[in-house]
This record gives C-alpha cells, structure tokens and sequence, in this order.
C-alpha cells in the first residue's frame, strides 16, 4: 500500500516550527508493515485541496495534519468535504464532547469553535481526547474532480502533536491494519559504529551485507557515528549484526535506539563502577550527556569543569609547571587532569578533555579543533591519551569530542566487562 | 520567485532522522525576501528525477538536499546531471580539497569517496568547508525530460546540518540575493521572552500589535521560553519591541537570533565579571549552554557538577547537618551550593540547581519536577532562591531548569549594568 503525508501549515515553512509528524510517524506506520512514500508541506490555505487531487489514483492512503482547529486560517475539514462532494452537518457526539471539553476548562463554545462540530456526511469521527478538533476517515469514493478516479483512504488530523499521537495509535492505527493485515515479515534495524567514517563503513560491509539477499540498505552518518539501517527478515537481521560486530569488533556498540552515552552507562552500572570527567573545551556536554541517562547518579557522583589553567590546577592538582612547559592543550595535561580527576574524585575511571573548540585560538602545530581526550581507571597504572583534530565549528567540535570520549570509555569497559 | 525545497532521505520518510533542514531553511530564507512555497520528501534513489521534472515551469528555484556523499544511496548528483544532460567531469579543485580533508583526518581516497570529485559539466561548485561533497548550483537551461522547459535554479545540498548550513550562509544566500535584488519591503522579526506562558505572552500583546495595522503575528512556545514572530515593515517592527518590551520589562530579553545564554554571556563581557554553576539535576548542561558562545572563557573559569551529597560536601563546602536536615533537594541547600560555588571559584556570580529530573525520586511534597536555584554574587550579601516545577520527562526537566537558571543570571546583570 502507497501511503503519502500531507503537512499543512504556514508556520512549517517559515521555520517556526519544526515538522515532527514526519518522523514520528514514519516510525509509526513502519510497525504496521507501512512506509511513507513522499511527504508534503504546504501553507495553510486552498492549496490543499490541489495536493490531495495529486494523490487521486496514485496513493492507497493519504494522512493529512492541521488546519482542524478554529481560526481562520483552518479549512482542511471543509475543503476535504467539498473535494469529495460531501455535505457538512452538525454531529451531535462532536457537540457534547466540545461542550464538555470546554467547560471542565471554563471555557464557552463560540462561533469559532462551533465550526469543528461540523462533519461531512459519511465520514468517521476520529474522537479527540486531547482537544476539540476532531479527526475524520473517509472510506475511498469516486471523485467527480478527478474524472470520477477513486479517492484514497483519507485521514485528517489534528495539528498539534498531543492531540495526533494518541488519536493516531487508538483508531487510525487499527483502520490501517485492517487493511494490511498481518505483513510482519519485514523488520528494521539500525546498527550504530563510533569513531569511523561512512565510506570505510560502507566499503567494508557492503558486499558481505548486500550478499545476505533481499535486504534495503542505508547509511546515515551523525557525530561521531555511523548508522548502518537494514531492513528484511529476523533471520536476515541477525546476520547483518554478525557481519557489522565482527567487521567492527572495537566499533560497534548497538542495534537498540539509544545513544552511546546509554550504553556507556549500561556498562558501568552492570559493572557496579563509577566515572567522573573533568572537561575543559567541552565545557560540560560530557556530563550533561552522561546525566541525560535514567539512573546516571549511580555512576557518576560529581564532574569538573576546568576551563581555566587555575582550575586545572586548584581542582584537579594538574602541576603549574606542567601547563607552561606543554600548554593546557597537550597529551600531557590530558593525562594530568584525567589522573587528577581520578584521584580527587575517587571514581573507577575518569575522563578528561582538553582542546580548542574554536573559533580562533588555534596554531600550526595545534591548529583549532585540536583534542587530546585521556581516560585514567583504577586498575590501570597509567592514562591513555588519544589525540583528534575536528576542524568544524564550535558546536560540532563539542559534539565530535564529546562523543569520542564517552567512546573511550565505553571501549575500555566493554574490555572490562 | 517560488522557492520549492526537495528533501532526499529514506530515513526522513522511516522517522530515523527528524528533518530540520525545512525549518533551518525557512528562517533563513525569509530575510532575503523569500519564502518555502512547497517542501517534499522522499526516499533516497531514482525518485528525484522525477520530483524535479514536478518542479519545471512551476518553481523559480529549486533547494534539494541530500544524497550527495560517497554511499552507493547517495545519487542525487547524478541523476540531476543526467535530467539535465550534463557530463561529469573531474574537477581538480574538488579533488585537491578532498584530498587535503581527508589526509588532515589520516584517511585515504578511495573510489567511493572519488565519486564526489565529478562535477557536472556548467554547474557552479559550492565549497563544503565541513565535509567532502560539494554542493552544486545549476543555472536554468532548457531540459528535453521536459520538452525543452526552462529548468529552476537548481541548487543541490549536503544533509548533514554543519555542512549545509555555512554553505547556504556563504554561498547560496549570495546567489539568491543577486536574483531578489533588496525586496527590503516586509522584514520578520522574533521577539524572545522568557519565563511566561504562550496565553500569558499573547493575551496581553495580541491587541496592542494587531492595532499596528498590516502586520503578519504567529507564536510559539519553546522551553522556558515564548517567541513572538512579528512580519510587517520596519517602522511596525519597531514599534512591536517597543510595546513588547513595556508589556514584558523583567521577561524579554531578545530581537536576535540567539539563545539566552548568549545575552548572559554578553552582560558579563561587558561587565567584565565571571561566573561558576554548581549544578546537581542538570549535570553539566547549564556550564554546556554557557561554553557553546565563543569567548566563554572569559566569564566562566570553572564549574561543578555535584550530584552526590559528598561531592556538594567536599566541593562546595555545604554542611552535612545542613543536607540531613533539609534534603539535597531544598532552598537552603541551593543556597549553600551558591555560596560555596561564589567563595571557592572566586568569581563574580555563581549559580546553583538541585532538583529532581526524574524518572521517580519524587514524592508528595517535592514531586519530580522540583527544582530549586539560587544565585549569589559577590556585590550581594545573601544568595536568592527560586522554585520552579517542570513536570515533563528528563530531557524536557533539563532544558527548562537550565533556561530558568540562565534568566535568573540575566535579571540580576540587566540589573546590575
């Protein structure tokens, strides 16, 4: 089944708003053996009525959102009707719903709110719980407009995303089941490898992947990360992964939907360990990512961050000599502030970051985008120290670097481990 | 001119990836006098011929993005050049380039990464600064696909983010802005408040800014703060901050395009005063926020992350008794996290947050959400505490109480300067 999304809203293609229906529900429909074929944007206005006439004869289903509400500017409901030659009337259940709506928030129906009460004959009331706008389905039909084609499935809904996904996972998930039945027999999974390149990932799984048969590839490189996607049978999935973990022993670390910082965390808390960091160019992310984590303050009791020599020095007991004979960016310092942290924090292992985010302060021999990023442990005697350059701008930097220690560490606990 | 925008990307469509290039696009689109008439998005492979062809004799310029790099998915090159009848050809420039990123990064050329050195023969190459793929700029010239039709410009984008970004910056705005010529009439503006809800924000400017006459008004609610989009010409948006600025005299703090820490940051250069952040809840996002605005290092040396009791204890001096007594999560702890933070890191201000981010941990006095954030400064005899509750999962807790931190250290320097 051809499924197409229609997204209406001015505020969209300004820049206001960020469209978040597309992603959310892709991977809502993927569940249900769906894919969104082609998604549009357009204005708010009388334009939707020429998208939802591009999809006659070509789409089996088209979801629409927004332009259900009140105001002036919301006319999907009523262009919809009249594309599909339907009549509004005054729906009793819509009526007592909107009216109850409102007052439990001592609100009072007016003309405008009246307009949402109005439903084309025929179609089915997609009830709004988390709202007043209802959404609508409308059953295929021919279209005098279209030469008398038949439409596709159409379901319109509300704009706002607490209203769409629930009304979307309670009744429009069900209305597309019965039409696909059970198709479970595609699945998709995304393999996720730090601290490498998308072209030496690709070129190195590729062939053995693609040799796996009838399977959908697709890369997506973020931050520090590639992201190889594969979707076909279980079967096919599990081989993907052996191929990816044995290709990338040292690189890859999931097939789940979180980031690295979660299985870092994972790792210490199963280990029953501890980490601290002390953060000098990234000012604090490392920390900040690691306590996005559920559960993190098992892990990590407390985090520095030195910005100034000084503090290297007063926090982390890094040697004043030490800074003016390597400078602050060095391998050095990294070892230094990684063992002082170490020591002062009384964690298991201790990460320490030290760079030029940039922009300016770079030179030759450390050019901006410079890192050297050292982690120290208990058991180990000394600090390893590795040393990057990302030369981009100042928020990349932070999320290269970030993202390069937190993979230091969890390469040394899955050694561990 | 009809600007149309052609996102590529199968994982745009599976949900993997939200797509912000519409929104990031639209903003910056607007101020050189054009908007996105229509966006689509569909799946990486051959589909975009024919997404373009859609565009002929309809779109003056036409964006696209995606589908540019080195994996075999990646053809959006060239099944533009073949739609429009160009060669590739290797282009020396490109290929030194590549050469150069890749040996800065000690990585090899490979023929995957090669693909990205041909260029079609007549198109304008956009530099990528960030990364190996050009853009490409296609002039209009007739295509046979479309029976001899004027194409759009065509101007082809890479995906990620911190390439596209500077590229349309540098080189893409340039080239728009020579075919719009200063359009000058209508400008758009957002107006940043902090601190006060969306109904709170329009309620009582909608009237005043509509009496302005022909103006275009939209809201919209981000955490901990409400943006005001105004449109209308420049005199109109003149007077729109001069009535939201009286409206809200405490709460706006902004015209630019930029986030609340860079106003904080602002008054402390030009005080020439610093600050610390002892954070417990937030682990590290508020000094993360503050370290993003280059020259950071001047007003901020140092900075703790305490999210254990005994961290609190050793490195901000907060009295045991104090912590048995009142709970880590309290007003008096908050201010004694200030105070300790003001006195050992020796700066101007300091600020402090302990709270509950969730999941669990609440309970029927302090539920999840609580949070409590002092500031104390030097020139101030007592720290002073607010109380807030953000009930909203971890990642929505963070960002509030980090916004809620930073406006309080922006009152007290408008104050102060």
């Amino acid at each position: 089944m051809r499924v197409e999304l229609i997204n209406t809203g001015t505020e969209l293609l300004l820049g206001s708003t960020v469209n978040t229906h597309l992603s959310w529900l892709g991977e809502n429909l993927f569940p249900l053996g769906l894919r969104i074929a082609r998604q549009l944007a357009i204005p708010d206005g009388d334009i939707i009525r020429h998208a939802l006439l591009e999809t006659m004869g070509r789409a089996d289903v088209v979801l629409v959102t927004g332009g259900l509400g009140p105001t002036s500017d919301d006319i999907t409901r009523e262009l919809t009707a009249e594309l599909l030659g339907l009549p509004l009337e005054e729906n009793a259940e819509v009526l007592a719903h909107i009216q109850r709506y409102l007052a439990s928030r001592k609100r009072e129906m007016n003309p405008h709110t009246h307009r949402q009460v109005m439903v084309p004959a025929g179609a089915t009331v997609l009830h709004n719980a988390y709202g007043t706008a209802p959404g609508l389905y409308f059953a295929p039909r021919p279209v005098a407009a279209a030469g008398g084609a038949l439409s596709p499935h159409i379901i319109l809904l509300p704009g706002p995303p607490r209203e769409l996904k629930p009304m979307f996972t309670d009744q429009v998930a069900p209305i597309l089941r019965s039409f696909t039945g059970d198709t479970g027999a595609k699945e998709m999974r995304s393999f996720k490898i730090a601290g490498l390149g998308e072209t030496q990932v690709s070129t190195t799984v590729e062939e053995p992947l693609l040799s796996l048969g009838d399977i959908e590839l697709g890369y997506c490189a973020r931050p520090g990360e590639v992201i190889v996607r594969v979707i076909g049978s279980r079967e096919q999935l599990a081989a993907a992964e052996s191929i990816i973990a044995a290709s990338f022993p040292e690189n890859y670390f999931t097939a789940e939907d979180v980031p690295l910082e979660h299985v870092a965390v994972d790792l210490l808390t199963r280990m029953g360990q501890t980490v601290s960091v002390a953060e000098s160019c990234t000012g604090g992310l490392v920390s900040h990512r690691i306590t996005n984590i559920p559960g993190a303050s098992h892990v990590l009791g407390r985090a520095f961050v030195t910005y100034a020599n000084e503090a290297k020095t007063d926090l982390l007991g890094v040697p004043v000599d030490m800074l003016a004979a390597h400078g602050a960016v060095s391998r050095e310092i990294a070892a230094a502030m990684a063992a002082g942290c170490l020591r002062t924090s009384g964690a298991d292992h201790a990460l320490a970051l030290t760079g030029i985010a940039g922009p300016g302060g770079g030179s030759p021999e450390k050019p901006t985008g410079t890192v050297f990023i050292a982690i120290a442990s208990k058991s180990r005697s000394e600090p390893v120290v590795e040393h990057h350059v990302y030369p981009t701008n100042r928020e990349g930097f932070k999320a290269m670097a970030s993202q390069a220690a937190l993979d230091l560490l969890r390469r040394r606990l899955s050694r561990m481990i």
